[in-house]
């Protein structure tokens, strides 16, 4: 690994001192963008655009050119897993994501092996490495993968949604059969995710999107419990450079105590908890991320300005916090919204270092 | 108010001594009866069914018929005040709820009045005069009515949904407009509940369906503060026994501290909390009423059962629980299974009592 000329994203995430806050935006290269739009066209699909290395690289440095941003994020889904698993991922305008072969018998689980990174995933693992190539030193890259659990979701419904009563019947009814199909997600995201290390991401992060559909026990049980096992398999460290590990979890405010202790470096929250209150209960174990309401980007300058002024305000002093937004950058977002909210974290945030 | 045979529900939610945990399920008048459904079929639609006060009538009964519940709830809608105040709610088939008329501009909100309870939400107060008559002294009826914030939800977004864009614009955007309408909601829903309370309703329950989208600054500011306001200026007792008060916040795990201090006599909370932490939170100062999951429904009996004993086991010991699911019972439920949960809880909770 190449030592990096702005590391402030690594050395947030490890809680180390940093004379400022840095921040990126989930979702930074994406539909909100005219220059990713074009891209996208070119590409006649998303999946077309994700698997071609050359434009997926194309549209992840697009959001570094526009804004001051302090990391890159390697262009990809987080389903990336079961779409090399076989299951034929596509995506129907206005549902998002789905599958054409769900896993609906005991069989189709069974049958189901981790996919190789440096094959069927290759075309990821190319774009990092591009992108790595292209950044040079400047700047980190993330790598990410979504969590089993919320791959399990998409696997059994087919779909995102709303209720996910296939999957909360198996969890119910047929938690072991739940579980060799999350222990084949562990193994694929270990996997994958030290693949995506290897080839040149600084930091990598877990999304556990449907995590919050859950109560308490079986989160623990069939979300919390292969995260910590991904996070207990990842590559620690390379080259003598630490490689931060964030997991992200949407709804899961309730449990930021237990991701605190999951062996995390970082916990990305959403926007519905306070993030001076979310430091008090990580007390210091992990750093944060996030997590400014993604809607504030469609009021005026002034109200973006004094919304991230909030945030920061609430995080307080000290190290540990990586400006983000509570979830992805919607596609309707103006572009100039997202400058103005950089630039507001450039200038409000020294105080606070 | 007549004395009643079974006052069970109201004696926990005051957090007074009952010899087990009354038991009652959120939509328990609903699509999973065979029985609604032939009722449903002859009013033609949902909506019909409702504003038909013999037919809503007969259909709030139905689940009294089956299980041994301990409450009745009148058969309606969250959504009869924007109903009522003209903006034309029907049912669109696998959406749910939608206005013909949403609040988009300033002078459709401020040309908002409260609607008079006696006139255009008669159709409630007649069915809930009815029911009384037909429950006779044996149960308590619930009343209810969605939050200021929740209908506010649906009245400018004319759906339910998904990322709220247009409430959260206003919401950034526009506070004082936000206001304006939230003040009309709440006198609303403060004559409508006071009104089913004046025709029999012996607790009233406010639902927070949306509040969980919010931000905790938002949710103070938008949602908790209109919910409070309702509280206070409702009928706190009649004929010398006391109304409970209980408020159900769907997604609003991490502010129910704050909740237990709204001046609610209990606080309905969804699955994703253990109810046994939910406890120490509210520290005795409100009854909880909740929480299993409603998709344990789709299991087997003894799944039901041993769902049921770990939610009361998690309660613990003494009053203060009503049990229910943590969110509506789903249309595809087996019946079967619901009478398993009531009697589950009718034969382990005594033991907590």
């Amino acid at each position: 690994m190449i030592s990096l000329e702005n590391d402030l994203l690594l050395r947030a995430l490890l809680r180390e001192p940093t004379p400022r806050t840095p921040v990126w935006i989930m979702r930074q290269a994406g539909r909100y963008l005219p220059e990713y739009k074009k891209t996208r066209e070119k590409a006649g699909s998303f999946l077309n655009l994700a698997k071609n290395p050359d434009l997926a690289t194309e549209v992840s440095l697009q959001p570094l050119e526009r804004f001051n941003l302090d990391a890159a994020i390697v262009f990809s889904d987080i389903l990336t897993i079961p779409d090399a698993m076989g299951l034929g991922l596509h995506f129907v305008e206005g549902e998002g994501p789905c599958f054409e072969r769900p896993l609906r018998d005991e069989k189709s689980i069974y049958g189901l092996a981790p996919p190789d990174p440096s094959k069927e995933l290759r075309y990821v693992i190319d774009t990092i490495r591009q992108l790595r190539k292209a950044l040079k030193n400047r700047l980190p890259l993330i790598g990410f993968s979504g969590s089993p659990f919320t791959l399990a979701c998409y696997q059994i419904e087919g779909r995102g949604g709303s209720d996910f009563q296939l999957v909360k019947k198996m969890l119910y009814e047929r938690p072991k059969l739940l579980d060799v199909l999350l222990e084949v997600n562990t193994k694929s995201v270990i996997d994958y995710l030290n693949a995506q290390i290897m080839a040149g991401a600084d930091a990598v992060m877990i999304f556990d999107t449907w995590g919050g559909i859950l109560s308490q026990e079986c989160y623990i049980k069939f979300s919390l419990k292969y995260i910590e096992r991904i996070l207990g398999g990842l590559i620690p460290s390379l080259d003598g450079r630490k490689v931060p590990k964030t997991v992200f979890s949407k709804g899961g405010a309730v449990w930021l105590d237990l991701l605190s202790k999951s062996g995390a470096d970082a916990i990305g929250i959403d926007w519905q908890l306070d993030i001076g209150l979310a430091r008090k209960v990580v007390n210091e174990r992990v750093a944060l991320q996030g997590n400014l309401d993604p809607s504030v980007l469609f009021g005026s300058p002034e109200l973006v300005k004094s919304e991230v002024g909030k945030v920061l305000e609430s995080y307080g002093n000290g190290s540990g916090h990586v400006f983000n937004l509570g979830h992805g950058v919607s596609q309707h977002t103006p572009p100039e919204n997202v400058e103005i909210l950089v630039e507001a974290v450039r200038d409000k945030s020294p105080s606070f270092h």
